[in-house]
């Protein structure tokens, strides 16, 4: 497995993976990996000829106050952890290699895709995304780009981006990977006090209690949009960002469940902002 | 030669010449096309396997009252002259081909390049050519672009978005083409009245003494800016929207000339806006 840090060298090995014919995959990550990112290795890995994955703490996608500086890190196990899935190249580069000085060029999606959810408590975080993705796409020239649906906004905007600004591949969406019991696996996790470890639950739980009326046959977005609140308001360390009931083409408000359905939270356990979500086809 | 009007056609032929081991040079045009286009196909068809010509007159790069609806068109003529040059293929997509419904993304660049000169008057320009150069760049999958120095603040601009976006393609600059009287070539000079067309040579004409004035040992931008105004005014007909000397990286303001230096001029004549400019190394 190589570690690159150029991005001419990237490139350069990205375009002659291709020109023999090889099909790239190509996982974006923020490093500090856990088995949520591996679940994307996998899928490139059985997807495509050569397994690229970056790792790079976007400067632009935090706000200020935000958690930028003590986002963990940690390079070397992530390495490790990707030579043992089989992954072809990492490439890590310096935020100077991305954003070098006069660095003035942004990619934004606009509409309520990008007005809405986490965009309302984090104002240019999907700029920073599209544009740090736009750039690791004319980077390492995937074939196909792996997300989860983890952080469903951010898939669907992407998805989005790629066909309005005609990016030459596909992007594939991978299900969310939990803890045993239940807990979507996040990075930020590791921020969470053992009481609140236990306290996150409620997320999951109470959207899976959410699927669980869908079955049953409840399509009033008003409806579970207040039950859910009220599950979440039931753990008193949690502190509601949003919850939203949605469809999933432009993240439009809805008010009968009918078609693909996104319902999702982002909630704030002391400094640890935690999401999690739910896709249902009615 | 083929003409496509489809994305995803285009992006296969451009993907498959490629797999080839083929390179592939794309000019950009809106169509309209004079000897300035012809010689950048010209140098394409030099420089690369295979020749794409786009012809799109683009909406999102005209401002309201701006001239999208009467910008001359003949798509007939273009694809004959562009058949006897040699070009490999035409793609000539609507409007609706390349903003559909739902369109709503935009690559930007920010900082003084994309606020001064032709941006004082055409406020979005700037943002529908960055946006539709990428999506051409995405659609067409060239390994080199041709731009002509007509337009510096574009070339230079599309540059700046090629360098911080990372597209991996190279961005060439081809001279400007000029009638035998030192008109600037331009598929708007359609619009000049006979008396304007002959107003009009107060451009390349008063261009060219400052070229001599540098070469004779002026530096001082503000003199030869002062002098630039002042010559082209003696033409009646000639309304000055700018007169600009600036640095070649960011456009920037400079006192005394050094380096490369861009001399700019914006003027209209009637209805038609018209630019020229030169570029010095001193």
């Amino acid at each position: 497995m190589q570690i690159l840090t150029g991005i001419r060298e990237t490139q350069d090995w990205a375009k002659a993976q291709r020109a023999s014919g090889l099909k790239i995959g190509l996982v974006p990550t923020m490093g500090f990996l856990h088995e949520g990112h591996l679940t994307l290795v996998r899928n490139a890995r059985e997807a495509c000829d050569r397994v690229m994955v970056s790792i790079f703490v976007n400067p632009t996608q935090f706000g200020p106050g935000e958690d930028y500086d003590d986002y963990p890190r940690d390079l070397e196990r992530d390495c490790a952890l990707l030579e043992k899935e089989g992954a072809d190249v990492v490439f890590a580069p310096s935020v100077k290699e991305m954003y070098p000085d006069g660095y003035n060029t942004y990619v934004e999606a606009f509409g309520e895709i990008t007005s809405k959810l986490c965009a309302r408590s984090r104002p240019h975080h999907f700029r920073g995304v599209t544009t740090v993705v736009s750039k690791l796409f004319n980077i390492c020239v995937p074939d196909m780009g792996f997300f989860g649906w983890k952080d469903a906004q951010q898939l669907l905007i992407l998805k989005k981006m790629v066909r309005d600004l005609n990016f030459p591949l596909e992007i594939r969406g991978v299900d969310i990977v939990r803890e045993a019991d239940g807990l979507a696996l996040s990075s930020r996790n590791v921020y969470l006090s053992p009481e609140n470890r236990a306290a996150a639950l409620v997320l999951s739980r109470s959207l899976q209690t959410v699927r669980e009326r869908i079955a049953a046959g409840e399509r009033n977005a008003a409806v579970l949009k207040d039950w859910l609140h009220g599950a979440i308001e039931q753990e008193p360390a949690a502190e509601i960002d949003y919850v939203e009931i949605v469809e999933t083409s432009e993240l439009r408000d809805i008010e009968q469940l009918s078609g693909q359905v996104l319902i999702a939270v982002a909630v704030k356990f002391d400094k640890t902002r935690l999401i999690d979500n739910i896709m249902v086809e009615v």
